[in-house]
C-alpha cells in the first residue's frame, strides 16, 4: 500500500506475473482488501494462484519509518514481513517507502549471522552488463567493516544473479591509488586488502569507472551510493529534456526525433529501473526486494520474480557461509 | 606543460584565444622554450601578444602533488603560480594535474581572508542553467564551516559568471528533511541554518536535482562531489556506446544515427566539458583555473577567457567581502 499507485499497480503487476509464470509461486497481495479485489475485478484472474491479508494502514514517505513500524501494526508493509518472519512466505517486495523497508525488514526479520548491517543494492547499467552498488542508502555514516561486507554480499549476489564469474569489486574512491580518497576510504582499501580471499577485490575505482564496467560491484558508503543512485536515475529525465528542446526548435528536428522515438527507446532501455524491477536488502534474515514508489505494473511483476529467484539462489545462505564467524 | 598533449594544445589553445579576444590581453606560455617555439612555427601569430618563459620540468598525474612543487621549482606549474604570487600575471591556468595545481595554488598563493579550505567548483549542465558542485574534489574530509564557505564562494560565483540573481544553494543530501543523511550533511544543515543571511539557503537537495537544476549551487564535500563529477562525465561516453551498440545492429540502425550525427552532438553540447574550459579553484589569493588533462585547444581557449572574467568580476575580492571576520 506504501506505493505511489497502490494498490492499482500492485495487483496488475502481480496478475502479469502470475500469468507469465504459469503461476508456478503463490502471491500473497497484503494491503486494503475491498481495494485489491475492487482492482482484481477489471482483471481476468481464471486459475492464478493468489491471496489477499487485509491490512489498511499505509506508511507514507512523510512517515519516519522506526515510528510507523512500532505505530502501524496493520500496514501492509508490517504485515507483509511480519507473515516473511513467521514463514507463511518466502519473500517480500515492496514499492514504498525505502527507509520504512528497510527498517522494518532489519526489525522484524533481523540479521544473518555475520552480517554488521544489511545494505540496499542498486543496480547501474554499463558496458559490460549490470554493476552492483553497496550501499546505496541504507547505512549513511560506516566503518570500514561494514563495506567489507557489502562487498561481500555484493559479490554473491552478482555471481548468482547476473552470473558474473569471480565478480570485480572496486571500492569507489576519488583516484586509484590506496592513498587518495577520505579517511573512510583509506581506512577502508587496507581493511579490504587483508581480507582478499573474501572476493574479487581490484581495488579503487573513480566515478568515471562505473559506467565502463570496470568493476560489477561498487563498494561505497550509503550516502555516497544513494546520491550517486539519484543522479544517475535523472538522466533519463534529462535527456528527455534535451531532446525535447531539440525537436521544438523546428519542424524538420521534431520529425527527426519522431522518427528515432522507438529506436531513442530502445537506446536508453538499460537505464530503465523497471527492466530490473526493484533492488534487493541484502543482509536481513529474509528476502525482501524494493521498489521505486512510481512502479509500474511491469516494475513489480519482475520484482516478483527476482524475489523467487533470490530465494532459489539461496542467496543469503551463501552470504552466511561467508560472513559468519568474520 | 602538465597536460595530456602539453605543449600543443596549450599553444594553439592561447593563440586561438588571442586571435579571438583581438589581444585585448597578453598570455605568458610557461613551458618548455623549444617546444612551444615549434609549436608556434606552425601557427600565424602575427600581432598576438604573448611571450615564454621557459619551464622545462613537468609535474604529470603520477607525482605527489605536495612533494612536486617542493622538487620541481622549475615544472610550468611551480613557476607559473610564482609569477601570479610576485603580479607578473593576473591570473593562471592550467590542464595539469588536479591536486598539484591546487596544491600548487594554495601554497603559494595563500587564501583569501575568511577561507578555511579552497573549493575546487565543477560546472554541470541542468535543465535551468549551469550548475556549480562545490567541492568537487579539493578536501575530501570537510567539517560544516568548510561547506559553509564554500556555499559562500559558490554563490558569488554564479552570480557573476552565470549572472544568476540570488543563486539558490542546495545541500546535497540523501532526503529532504533535515534529520536526513550522514553526521556532517546534519551538522551542515543546522551551521548553514544559522547563518541564512550570507546565501539563499534552500535546503537539502537530492541527487536527482542537480540535473533538473533544483538548486544554482549544490554543495557537498569534495569526496561525494568528486565522484559525481567523475560519473557525469563518463555519461557522454556511455551513450555513444549505446548509440554504437545500436548502429551496430542493422544498416538501417547505422543509416539512422549517421542522419542523426549532427544532430546528436547539438543535443549533447551541454554536457560536453570544452564549453566551459575549465573549472575554478576557489578561495585562493589569486585566479586559478583548472581544466582536464586531455583538454583541447577550444577548452584551453576558453579556461583563458574564464580566468579573465574572474578577475574582472573582482570575485575574490566579493568572497573576502563576505567571509573576511566571519
Amino acid at each position: 500500500m506504501g506505493g505511489d499507485f497502490a494498490p492499482v499497480n500492485e495487483v496488475h503487476g502481480a496478475v502479469e506475473c502470475l500469468r507469465e509464470s504459469g503461476s508456478r509461486f503463490h502471491v500473497v497481495l497484503v494491503g486494503d482488501e475491498p481495494r485489491i479485489k475492487a482492482e482484481l475485478q477489471k482483471l481476468d484472474v481464471t486459475g492464478l494462484g493468489f491471496s489477499i491479508v487485509h491490512a489498511p494502514d499505509v506508511i507514507d514517505m512523510h512517515d519516519s519509518p522506526v515510528v510507523a513500524i512500532k505505530t502501524k501494526p496493520n500496514s501492509s508493509l508490517v504485515k507483509g514481513v511480519t507473515m516473511h518472519k513467521q514463514g507463511l512466505v518466502d519473500g517480500f517486495v515492496s514499492p514504498g517507502n525505502t527507509g520504512a523497508v528497510t527498517a522494518a525488514s532489519t526489525l522484524i526479520l533481523g540479521r544473518i549471522p555475520g552480517v554488521s548491517r544489511p545494505t540496499v543494492a542498486a543496480i547501474f547499467p554499463s558496458e559490460q552488463g549490470p554493476t552492483l552498488i553497496v550501499d546505496a542508502g541504507a547505512v549513511s555514516d560506516c566503518r570500514p567493516q561494514f563495506l567489507f561486507e557489502f562487498g561481500v554480499m555484493g559479490s554473491i549476489y552478482s555471481e548468482y544473479m547476473f552470473k558474473k564469474k569471480n565478480p570485480r569489486v572496486g571500492l569507489l574512491n576519488i583516484g586509484e591509488e590506496e592513498t587518495k580518497g577520505n579517511e573512510l576510504a583509506k581506512e577502508t582499501f587496507k581493511y579490504i586488502s587483508e581480507r582478499k580471499a573474501k572476493f574479487n577485490f581490484i581495488g579503487n575505482i573513480e566515478g568515471r569507472d562505473v559506467l565502463k564496467g570496470h568493476a560489477d560491484v561498487v563498494v561505497c558508503d550509503g550516502f555516497v551510493g544513494n546520491i550517486l543512485l539519484k543522479f544517475a536515475e535523472s538522466i533519463p529525465g534529462y535527456l528527455k529534456y534535451q531532446f525535447k528542446k531539440f525537436a521544438d526548435k523546428s519542424i524538420m528536428n521534431k520529425l527527426m526525433i519522431g522518427v528515432l522515438r522507438g529506436s531513442l527507446k530502445e537506446i536508453f532501455k538499460d537505464m530503465d529501473y523497471t527492466e530490473h524491477g526493484g533492488i534487493p536488502l541484502l543482509g536481513v534474515n529474509g528476502v525482501t526486494i524494493i521498489g521505486h514508489g512510481g512502479s509500474p505494473p511491469k516494475a513489480i511483476k519482475n520484482m516478483l520474480f527476482r524475489a523467487e529467484e533470490v530465494v532459489n539462489y539461496k542467496i543469503n545462505q551463501h552470504i552466511q557461509e561467508k560472513l559468519q564467524g568474520q
